[in-house]
């Protein structure tokens, strides 16, 4: 049975941003589980099937309504322990929660900061105000006071990628030889930026800009295929 | 049979500070194993045994010469594998070296700029010119200049926790509910600083800290016996 996800969309309806549900579109790509995509602006909270926080992912599958990312890969391991394994044992889930706290407290934390106004611009029109004002408020900045200077701090945002540089200069993929969930937590988040914003934020012979390209390939290009910028 | 072990010592032969030996002493304690350790100075790169790249960690067991830490737990983890794992399988294994690119580029190099002059004060006076020539070189500046304005850095140096931090807050190990090589990692470069330096990094309410507490008591309490300073 296929499974529905609500994802977040922009402007154009097919413009899929969010880091999280792109965590989750892999990692039901990575369990070959059959998905279909409800596109979600911002501001439609009440659409949601519930449980859930007001935020993307939330899948149904059958009669289970799942949400958050990470219950969300939990969910589909326990549930499809048959199919290729997200996390390859206990050890590599529990790192697992390591690669995505260092991706959540620095390379999307860096990353917005690159591209936030990007975001904006992209956003539904609905969506725009809410957008613009959550975001400052929790910047304490305007959007464009934020990325103003975004070309000079790119030497700083490049430096802190070195702990997944070092990685995959190293091996193919952050979980290894071949991907998994790991490796789509970090994805997610460049994915995010490419799909809202023409600012490369990767030089050209950067190791990780390989790894990306690795990723995009994945699943029949199936990252590669969704409206985005660049390579 | 016990297994031996060449260990970076300071002036005092039971000050043991090598950040890489400690992973190795922790890896060996997670095994089991004996092992009954010599000290050794930078500059005694002759007395090692063969094959060695002139570091420390290096490990005889039997007849097997094996150097470098991050081989030396591959190697234990081949060599016993009916003990408790040092990786809870491959997922494990390949995202410890996630963590391992971490700490090396984050924390050491952090903690490094830190605490360099203590560990100068440390050293045996045979290793002090070596050490102050070959880290003078490569920091382009002098071991003083380089620790003046440590207190000011601080804030930095714990905001580059953030990863670590949001780990340990949510589950009592990097690797999950009972510590494994990924700690060891993490905690060779704590256990390095506190070895070396009453120069506390952590504050006291620090989640981190907390985690270190937990590893000072592994293996009834094998680090937080060994010479340091503070908790």
């Amino acid at each position: 049975m296929t499974i529905t996800m609500y994802d977040l969309a922009g402007a154009e309806v097919d413009r899929r941003f969010s880091p999280f549900c792109w965590r989750s579109k892999m990692a039901l790509a990575h369990k070959g589980l059959a998905v279909e995509t409800v596109p979600w602006r911002f501001t439609e909270k009440d659409t949601l099937p519930r449980p859930n926080r007001g935020r993307v992912p939330v899948i149904i599958d059958g009669d289970q309504v799942v949400h958050d990312s990470t219950a969300i890969a939990d969910y589909l391991e326990e549930r499809y322990p048959d199919r290729p394994s997200l996390f390859g044992g206990t050890g590599g889930r529990a790192l697992t929660r390591f690669v995505q706290n260092w991706t959540e407290t620095v390379l999307q934390t860096g990353l917005f900061r690159l591209v936030v106004l990007d975001i904006h611009r992209h956003c539904a029109s609905q969506d725009k105000p809410y957008f613009r004002r959550s975001r400052e408020e929790s910047l304490s900045a305007t959007l464009e006071d934020v990325v103003c200077d975004r070309q000079a701090r790119l030497p700083e945002f490049r430096a802190s990628l070195n702990p997944l540089r070092r990685t995959v200069e190293r091996q193919d993929f952050v979980s290894g030889s071949s991907p998994a969930y790991a490796d789509y937590v970090v994805f997610g988040a460049f994915q995010w930026a490419r799909a809202i914003s023409d600012f490369e934020v990767l030089p050209a012979d950067d190791p990780v800009r390989a790894w990306r390209g690795r990723m995009l390939d994945l699943f029949d290009g199936l990252a590669r295929r969704a409206p985005a910028y660049g390579d």
